[in-house]
C-alpha cells in the first residue's frame, strides 16, 4: 500500500482546477497524497476531525487551498503540529487579496506557510522541499528539478533570440 | 439569576479595550452578556465547544472581535445557527483591512454580520436590534436611543455655532 | 394574507440579479418579503418614507443592496430601529471595494450588518437567523439547513475523490 | 444683514478643526457662510430639512465634510440642486480611503464635487470659483489669489536657495 | 453665434466614448460646449495655452477627463481661476485608482472638483449646477431633472415588482 | 560542536529586533541556528554564496526577513533546494504590503513559505514543524507547545472574566 | 558589427509581447540592443553572469521587465553600475501592483528607474534619453520625437472636432 | 565656475528634508547641482520655464520630488528631452501611494524614471549612473561606491554576529 505523505485540502470543488496542479507536481516527484474537499465553514466537524488526525494518520505535510475569507489553512494549522501550506485562491470581487490576507496574517504560534495567489504548484514544491529533509531521494530529485528549471529558461532564451534574429 | 442573551468573544486580551465598548452598551440597555477570550487558532477545541453550545446555553446572539487573519467570527458562525456579529480589529501592519476582509468575505450559507473596524459599540447596538424582534421592551429603548442620538447632534450643532458666533 | 417579515431594497434594477438570491433563499425558508428598487440618491423622499415606516409596516428586518458609494443601507439604518443588513455590490472601476467601505464603516449608534460583496444569499440567511430568535420554526429549519450544507460538502468530497481515483 | 452664500456642513464636531480651514478661507474672500454639525445617520430628518431648503434659504453652494462611510455629501446632493462639494476626512483605521470612495463614487445624476482627503481649504477655493461665475468681484480676487500663490512659491524658492548657498 | 459655457478636455482620443456622455448631457440642458483632445504631457504648450485663456475666451467651467497619472485637470486648474472638474478614467492595470488619486489629491490653493471614475455624466450635471448660480433657466431645468430622476426610479420599482409578482 | 539546523538571514541590521524573535523561539526548542545580515542588493555575491552553500553546510531550513522590495527570500530560494521561509517586514511608506507582495508572489518552481508581516516567531515555529518531520523530539515538543498555547488562552480567559466579575 | 547599447531582459517568454514595444522603439531611434529571457529565480547563475558583465560587454543601459514578485530589475541593479530600468508587468491576481512595488521600492544605494505597469515603450524612450547625454544624434532625434508627439495630439484633436462638428 | 549637471526640483519646502539626501549624495560624487522649490500647480509658468530651458541651460538630468497628486516630474518630462527622475513623497492621508501612482503611471512617450517613495538618495545614485555613460570618472566612482555598499553590509554582519555571540 502506497505511503501518502501529503494531505491536499480545498474549501470548494471550484478550487479543484487550481489544486490539481499540486497533485500533478506530486506525481512528478513520486510523492503520495490524499485529496479532500472540506469546508471549515460548512462542514467544520469533519474538517477538524481530518486536520486533528493528520499526523497520526501518517501525513507529514498539509496543503490547503481556499478563497475569500480563507480560513481553511488557519483552522487546520490550529489542529495539527504538521507544517501547513496555504494557497490563497482568487475568487469573487476582491480577486484573491482577501484570501491572501486571511491566509498569511496568522497570530503567533500558529503559522501557515503561504504561497502566491493560485500558487498550488509551488505549494507542492515547498512540500517536497520539506519532505526532502528526511528523504535523500527527494533532495536529489529537487536538484534535478532546479537544473531543469534553469535549462528550460536557457532554452526559451535561445528560441526567442532565434525567432527575433537576435542570436 | 440574570438571563444572558449575548455571548461576547474576542481572540486576544489585547482586544479587550475595544470589546468593552460592546459590554458597556449592553449595560445601557439592560441586556445580559457573557464575555470570553477565546482563540480559534490557539485553543480551537474550547472555542468550538463554546460556539457549538451557544444556542443550547440560551445565548441569542454572538459577537466576535478579532484582528489580522480574523477567523473567530467565521469559525463560530460555522458551529451555531445563532446570528454572529463580527468586529474586525486593527492590529499590526495592515491596520485592520486584513481583519475586515477575513471577517466579511464569508462563503454562501455561513454569514457573519460585519460592522466597522473597531465598531464594538455598533456590534452591541445591532445585537439589541436583533433581540428587539422578540422583546418589545428593547424596541422601545431603541426608539429612545435613536432620539437621543439625534438630540446629541443637534446639541453639538448649537454649541459649535455659539462658539463660532454663527448662531 | 401573507406576513411579510423582510423588506429587500436595492439601489438600482441592475442589482436585481444579485438580490434575487436573497429572495430565493427566503422562498426556501418560507419567509415572506417585499422587494423594492429605491434610491437614496435619486428618490430620497420615497426611500426615507419606506425606511421610516418599516417597523410600523410590520417588517422585522431590512436588507439593502447597493454599489459604488453605497449609501442605501446606512440611510435606511438612520431611519429605522430594525436591524439593517447591507450587501455591497461590485459595480464600476473599484469592483465593490467602494461599496464595501461605504456600507460597513458606519459611525457609532447606526450599525449596518454587512455581508460579503455580492453576498445576497448570506444576507437572507442572516435575516432568517435574526427572525429565528422569535420563531422556533425557523431555528429548526436553520439546523436542517446547516446539516444540509455539511452533507453537500461531504458529498462533493466523495464525488471528487471518486473521479480522481483517490477514494 | 450679511448675505450667506455657502453652507458648511460636517458630520461630527471632531471634523471642526479641518472644516474651519474652509471658514477661514471664506473670511479671506469676504464670502458669508453658515456652519452646521449635522449627521445624516444620527439626525437624518434635520439633515434632510437643512439640505432640502438650502436653495430656498439663499445658499448657493454646500460644502460637506465627513469621515468613514461618509454619506453626508451624497445625501445632501440628493436633496438639493445646488452644487455640493465633499471633503473626505481621515478618521479611523482606513485613514480616509473609505471616506474618499464613499464621497466620490456617486451614481449618475447626483454628483458630489470631491476634493482631497482633508482638503477643506480647497473646498472653499472651489466654492469661490463657482460663486465667481456670477460675481465679478470674486473673479478678480481669485486672480490676485492665484498670483499670490505663485509669488509665495517663488519667495520660498529664493529663501531655500539662499540658505543652501545655491542662489 | 452660440455661447459656449463649458470647455471639455480629454487626454486622449480613447477617452472620447466616456467624455461624450458629458457632451450628451449638455445637449439635454441646452448648454453650449467646446471639446478638445489635449495632452498636458504630449502637447503641453497647447494645453497650457487653451487652459490659460479659458476665462478670457468666455468659458465658465472646464471639464477634464484623463487616465493613469491623470495630470490634465490639475494642470488646467493651475492655469485658470475657473472651476475645473476632473473625471478620472479607468485605463491600464490599476483600473482608475491611479487616475482618481492623481486627480483628487491636489495641493491647497488649486482644487479640482473630482467626480467618480468614469463619471462624465455627473461632471456635466455638476457643471450645470455651477452655471445655474447665474442662470435661473438652468436652476429650473435642474429641478425638473431631479424630479425625473426620482420618477424613473419609482417607475423601475413598479416594473420590477410587477414582473416579480410583488406589487 | 552544536548542530545548526537553521540559517536566519535578514536584509538589514534594522530588521534585527524583529528577527531576534525567531532566534528566541529556536532557543526555546533547542534548535541551533546561524544568523547573518546579508543583502541581495548591496552584497549579492556574498548572499548568493551563503545561499548556494546552505544545504552543503548542513542547514536544513533558511529563514529570510526583509522589507520594501523584499527580494532576499526569493533570491535565496533561487539558489537552494532547502525550504525557504520569508518574513515580510514593515518599513517605509507602504508599511509592509510591498514586502508581503515581493515575498509571496513567487513564480512557479521557486516557492517561498511566507508568514505574516513581522511574523518572525511564526517563521521559527514553521521551521521547527519542518524539522519535526525528521526529528521525533521536536514533534513531541510541538505537541507540548500547542497545549501550552491553549492553556495560556484559557488562563487569560479566566483572568479577564474574574477582573470583569463575569466568571 | 553593430554597436548594442541596450540590454533588454525579461523574466519569462510571456513578457515578450510587452517587451517587444521597447525593441520597436529602439528600432525607431536606430539604437542597437540585445534581448534575453532570463530568470533570476529559475536561472540565477546565468542572470547574474549576464548582469555582472553588462558594462564590460559594452552595454550602457539595461531594461528589465518582470511580473509578480518582480525581482529581475533589482537583482540586475545589484550586479551592475549601469542604469537599470524596470518595467513592472501585470500578471496574475494582483494585476501588476505586486510587480510595481517589487520593482520600485528598492533600498538606498541600488536604484531601479521604474516606469508604468506595462510601460515598455517608455522604458525605451527613457533609455534613449540617457544615451542622449553622450550622443548628440539622439538628443536631436528626441527633439523631433517630442515634436511629433505634440503634432499627433493636435491632429487627433482636429479629427475628433471635425467628426463631432465642433471645429 | 562649477558645472551643474543636475537640476533638483521639489514641489514644496516641506519636501526639503527628503530631497537634501539627493544633494548630499551628489556632494559625495562631486557632481554639481542646482536646487529649486517649484510648483507646477501654484507657479506653473516658472516651473515650465525652468523645465523647458533645462537642456539649453546645460543640465543633463532633472530630479523632481513631490507628494499627493505629484505632477511635477511628469510636467517637467513634458517640457524637456532630458531624463527626468521622480521621487514620490509620502504626505497626507494616503502616505505616498497617491504620489507613487501619479509619478510612475505616465503615458507612452513621456517617461518618468520613478524611484521608491522617499527615495531621494537613490534618485541621485541613478542620476550619477546616467552621467557615468559620458563620464568615465563617475563610472569608476560607482564601482567604488558599490564595493563600499557591500563592505558595509559585511561589516554590519560581523558586528551583529559578534554581539549575538554567533560568530
Amino acid at each position: 500500500m502506497e505511503k501518502k505523505d501529503v494531505l491536499i485540502l480545498m474549501g470548494s470543488a471550484s478550487d479543484l482546477p487550481i489544486m490539481k496542479k499540486a497533485a500533478a507536481t506530486f506525481d512528478e516527484f513520486g510523492v503520495g497524497y490524499d485529496l479532500h474537499v472540506l469546508s471549515v465553514h460548512r462542514a467544520p466537524a469533519r474538517a477538524m476531525e481530518v486536520a486533528g488526525g493528520a499526523r497520526e494518520h501518517g501525513y507529514r505535510v498539509v496543503i490547503c487551498g481556499a478563497g475569500m475569507a480563507a480560513h481553511l489553512a488557519g483552522a487546520v494549522a490550529a489542529k495539527t503540529t504538521l507544517p501547513v501550506i496555504g494557497v490563497p485562491i482568487a475568487s469573487g470581487a476582491l480577486a484573491g487579496v482577501d484570501a491572501l490576507y486571511a491566509t498569511v496574517q496568522m497570530p503567533p504560534g500558529v503559522p501557515v506557510a503561504t504561497v502566491a495567489i493560485g500558487g498550488a504548484r509551488n505549494a507542492a514544491v515547498l512540500a517536497v522541499q520539506m519532505l526532502s529533509l528526511a528523504e535523500p531521494r527527494l533532495a536529489e530529485l529537487l536538484t534535478g528539478f532546479k537544473a531543469k528549471l534553469s535549462e528550460e529558461v536557457l532554452e526559451v532564451d535561445r528560441k526567442v533570440r532565434q525567432e527575433l534574429g537576435n542570436a
